[in-house]
């Protein structure tokens, strides 16, 4: 992208002493000219490099798109300064009032949502049930057989066409965009109406098409996404120009609130309130308040309490087939536990063998999702065709699986609920005959919570027999691998939540196991099963998510810095990037639109030299603030620096909130051209910068932890020849696999170390 | 201080354009010299000033002593850097099994003693309350009376000795200082062998004496101790010099066991082992990663098992009157719980009513301790009298006032359990005829947990009359208050802990709550009540915790800038203070000697000028290594820079972590004095800055988040004749309190605003 630059843009900072970068490719924030994109489609891992270049591109719904980092920053500009210090006390009374006001909304909404996904989970999946059940006992076997695959393939139909053409970010789970939207990542059209729409209604089809994926991870992304659209006030052309809203046009405010909404989402998902604060604690850990605790606390109460609501006004029937399921509650608060020495042997070995099936489970899964993205490269019809074809396998293994296990006589004591022939109760009798009960039948026709509530139900001991519970345990891992990858909404399923040996999140699985068991006898058990899977997990390979994540190429920040990064200085790194390009702060326009065009750069060093022999780096300038510039036309027509008013009576902090401007359709005029930007006002003169020989390991450690998205890098010398800039890190420069690909002898040191 | 130091110390930074300080005092990190301490002594607050100095002394222990920070950051200088660099896997994999196994034993140790001193105090109190009865059942009233105020007296005269003489420090609940030690404070004398021995054995004189207090300070306290001792492998001249032990010698690895120590000592309190891990959270914000979460969380499960231990032991009766008690487990879990619309109203109302009471709890509670505050500066004599005062006074409350209610006949449906004489259960006889008991003698003469129990107890409905639960409630909020302060190991005991008005924990609280009463149906409700208390709370005056933190002067970061730091910059901050000294890189011995013994700053600049009309800040050098170079005498005849390996010959890194050493009794002769000190092999190169345009509030978050100690502001321009270097920060600088100080027109506008 070096050719690209036209010369002379500026001060161009060069590092002393330190050799100069090969100045291949362009490694700084976004570079917003597409053309190396396409190729790496054809990858299917999505970064492969052999310099520090950095693909800002990700896989994002199975397209390749632009990813940036978020704004999180506290940007000290003239503008913004001022701005706070005319907020009057109402002002920051209403943004107090409005910050608790979206908390309690995310919650309601994600709460009502989750309920009425699943009263309608539970009435199609169950009608769908009665009738297949009932052209069963009718010995009518093909005709089931073509109603149950058939109900399933519309299902599934529908869902996959949804994802495929409105929303392809809503497939899967949503959880790693999450996850990386709150380390910092601007995933696009990740959390907007569309995404919302599809994945709830998706969601529905998918979850009742008998598929093997949950609705936990979809809820989570629905806690987010109306996270998004009610910071925003709606979306696109329907948004609500709300004043008080303007406060949160900002990446920080809107992040602390998509943050309460995967909480929500991780509560309604399992009705675990502590469970989702913790869920995003875990995640979230980057940057965390007490002030973001208390309210996505507030966020997950609200949510726990609609959904009591929804079950109170379910318990009298008036919800159809939806009875007081749709909520994982497992009925073991009535078990005494009581531990002997020797039961701790056993939960290691439960533990180990968790973790060992974890980790081969996140590889198989690995392979199976690399297999999945070259189909889905082929174009629509191919992911459709895919989501279609394991809805059929799924259906036919569903359907024919329970005529090959026999029968099991009812117990007496079970009394009338043995057999069942309705949609729901623990012994279905499905084809066996009167008296008897089929019961793979039993786990396999109902849905993954009826499933796992029959199985941990006390009081029904010996009801299924060890065969049919290996073949259920089977099919389930199984399915699921091949389910999670296509074109509907997905989550990874309660086994696997089990397993955290797949996940990798001990703290938050426990308590959401707390709550959902509601015993609190099992919890040290349970705390030293998941710990003990982790540490297992962790041997082999990383969290499911975190290889979702480099599948997608999303420039995730791990929150621990390698050891080898202590042996390298971000000045190192620097050098070999290509050079920074700065502004002065009195630039021509001519410059500024050249450096816009020709860079995807979205901060900009200024630097000054007030007078001979001194020098200034004044600050950075994001490129939203010169395309707002550009736009307005603020131009001087000679070199001058202006008065603070001058700018504030032309821009407001509002409009330069505004991130979606763009330059292609500008017309300057030659004579435009030829005048100058004052830069004072818009840059950030407060970056955070760090001396050249700090070790990238430090560095990171304070990127991750305030959250950046550049840092500036000071020389370590000063003095009149020196330029007061070194060069500019951003979170794609700090990344471990990017870095080793420009300093190869680092990965063998770590290797042979 | 300005007069103590001599002219000509090597750089002294300026800052160009802005005003100088007036130099009134020092305000960098912990003078040594210990002059102005003792006249703060006559002030019940510890910090009063009008320009930007701040005091390095707090209240610690009813002394006043110097405070340091810790050193958090990562020390980038050639020794370290060396030292990570040879450090093989085998040292890497024994560091990663220390801190696992460390977390195991702070776990074990704080879960084995918790037990004893429960089986102590259940024991201790039993007996006591055993023999008054008695007595009082044989109507020998007065004999009962001097046998329990005798019995309390000695008891708490043997904890409030042990307190005075020993360990002052170990009076109150200690939380306050492990808050600030989480914070980034080194409170001295606060996590050593005295505090904890007087800890176990004061908090379980002092609980059974009968006093209004609670033991869950104190384990939290203990646990934080035990946490500090395992690190340093024991204390003082018993250290374990075991080898592997020198990886702990850091404030970093330290601080995280005491962060697992705390949440141990909650989880001990109350059973909790997520409440634990929750607690630290929320008190630790500052500075959390994901490893620590699941390290936290392991020993936390290792306290609850060896609880759990215990209790299965001692439910055969071999724990003498110990039975299932001591550990507080609510019986409400077969409550069932529906709420109705109305419901939240009321909710709100005990929210709002227990967000009012605490804070006016803590208002009185805050004038009681400045009072406790002047008594207790009158010497050891004074404490001891007004702990003795207040055991006097709460004895008799306790006998008396049980004489004064109307006995209650028994209800026959209790059956033979009332009325009770012996030490348990519910329905105490007393001074009543047979066939009925004395309800408020069964509140008051219990244990704390014991009383609470038997008010939560389902089953007994109408068991206690409203007056006498009134007069409870009374008594204990009023003797609580004049308890909490005097010389013994406290904690403030449960009705305080419902009112989250007062210590406004709310997510830790909840889940506390939620694992004492094993009931999830009562969370949602317990959350809003929790969240709404606190609200109002905030209102009105800060939690109990910052109010005692603020009382004993610890500097405490808090978590939010306030408003008004944004309209500062660091560079007017630094203006306020006395001139920075900085040290040149090789530097004269006489000169480091000097700065050593008339300053008590703990970090000092190192700048350089390499070469005519170039500068460079090198780094910063701490003050211990410049005292552990000056106590090797590795001096050079001639000034000129080592090579690495000179240092590295002489010193080791374990030998610079030795933050101990003193220079009081170093002699140095003039020869030696004449010579040289290379300070390259200790400057730590890379220490964090900001530019001096920096907002306060900016460098605040900076400040917290990545938990510095000192923080170096940089020049705005640059050029020859501008030193490298503007000031340097620290924790005091940044305090509210001291700023507003130096800048009283910020507090003006800030209250205008």
């Amino acid at each position: 992208m070096e050719e690209d630059q036209s010369p002379g843009l500026g001060l161009v900072a060069e590092t002393p002493g330190l050799k100069h970068g090969n100045g291949v490719s362009n490694s700084s924030e976004d570079p917003g000219s597409a053309g190396d994109g396409i190729s790496s489609l054809e990858k299917p891992l999505l970064k492969r490099s052999n310099t520090l270049t950095s693909s800002h591109l990700a896989m994002v719904g199975a397209k390749v798109s632009h990813i940036e980092s978020l704004d999180y920053e506290i940007i000290e500009n003239d503008l913004f300064k001022h701005d706070w210090r005319s907020r009057s006390n109402v002002e920051v009374l209403q943004y107090i009032f409005l910050k608790w006001s979206l908390a309690f909304l995310v919650g309601l909404l994600t709460g009502v949502i989750a309920s009425l996904i699943n009263l309608a989970i539970e009435n199609i999946s169950g009608l769908k049930m009665l009738h297949m059940v009932h052209l069963v006992r009718e010995k009518r076997y093909w005709a089931g057989f073509f109603y149950f695959s058939g109900f399933n393939f519309v299902l599934t139909f529908i869902a996959a066409v949804l994802c495929v053409v409105f929303a392809p970010t809503a497939a899967g789970p949503g959880i790693p965009e999450i996850k990386a939207y709150l380390n910092g990542v601007d995933t696009p059209n990740m959390f907007g109406a569309p995404q919302l729409i599809v994945k709830i209604i998706g969601s529905i089809c998918a979850v009742s098409s008998g598929l093997d994926l949950g609705k936990e991870g979809p809820l989570v992304h629905i806690g987010a996404c109306l996270a998004n659209l009610l910071s925003q006030g709606g979306s696109g052309r329907f948004r609500l120009r709300w004043r008080w809203l303007r406060y949160f046009n900002n990446d920080r405010d809107r992040r602390d609130l998509i943050t309460c909404g995967a909480s929500s989402g991780v509560c309604a998902a399992f009705r675990s309130p502590v469970g989702g604060v913790l869920f995003a604690l875990e995640e979230v850990a980057t940057w965390w308040r007490s002030a973001l605790l208390w309210r996505t606390f507030f966020s997950t109460a609200t949510v726990v309490v609609v959904l009591r609501g929804f079950i109170e006004v379910c318990r009298g029937g008036r919800c159809g087939l939806f009875g007081e399921g749709g909520l994982i509650i497992f009925d073991v608060s009535d078990v005494t536990v009581r531990y002997r020495l020797g039961d701790l042997l056993l939960v290691t070995l439960v533990g180990v063998i968790g973790g060992v099936l974890g980790a081969l489970y996140n590889h198989v899964l690995h392979m199976v999702l690399r297999l999945y993205n070259l189909i889905n490269d082929k174009g629509r019809m191919a992911k459709l065709a895919l989501a279609l074809a394991v809805c059929v396998f799924t259906s036919a293994g569903l359907y024919v699986l329970p005529f090959a296990v026999p029968c099991t006589p009812c117990d007496p004591a079970f009394g009338a609920a043995c057999p069942a022939t309705g949609r729901s109760g623990n012994f279905k009798q499905f084809n066996c005959p009167a008296g008897q009960y089929n019961d793979l039948a039993t786990l396999l026709h109902a849905t993954n919570v009826d499933a796992t509530r029959n199985i941990f139900s006390t009081g029904t001991p010996g009801e299924f027999r060890l065969d049919s519970l290996l073949i259920f345990f089977a099919i389930y891992c199984v399915l699921g691998l091949f389910t999670f990858g296509i074109a509907v909404p997905s989550g990874l399923f309660l086994p696997i939540i089990l397993m955290s040996g797949s996940m990798r999140m001990t703290v938050s699985l426990c308590v959401i196991f707390l709550e959902l068991t509601n015993n609190l006898l099992l919890l040290p058990m349970t705390m030293f099963v998941l710990l003990i899977a982790k540490t297992v997990g962790d041997a082999f390979n990383p969290s499911i998510y975190e290889i979702i994540l480099d599948l997608k190429g999303l420039p995730f920040l791990e929150p621990k810095p390698e050891p080898w990064m202590k042996d390298l200085t971000v000045g190192e790194l620097a050098a070999a990037k290509p050079r920074t390009i700065s502004l002065q702060v009195v630039e021509k326009v001519s410059t500024v639109l050249e450096v816009l065009q020709n860079t995807g750069h979205n901060g900009f060093p200024v630097v000054d030299r007030p007078r001979p022999g001194l020098s200034e780096l004044h600050g950075l300038v994001l490129r939203s603030h010169l395309v707002a510039v550009l736009r307005k036309r603020w131009f001087l027509a000679e070199k001058r620096r202006t008065e603070e008013w001058e700018a504030r009576e032309r821009f407001s902090s509002v409009e330069l909130a505004d991130k979606n401007c763009k330059i292609d359709d500008l017309e300057l005029t030659p004579e435009e051209l030829e005048m100058y930007v004052d830069l004072h006002p818009f840059t950030n003169t407060t970056p955070y910068t760090v001396v050249e020989t700090m070790s990238v390991a430090k560095a990171v450690v304070l990127f991750r932890s305030v959250a950046l998205r550049h840092m500036l890098i000071m020389p370590k010398y000063q003095g009149p020849e020196i330029s007061p800039l070194v060069g500019i890190l951003t979170r794609q420069d700090l990344r471990a696999h990017n870095i080793l690909g420009a300093f190869p002898h680092l990965a063998k040191k770590s290797k042979t170390h």
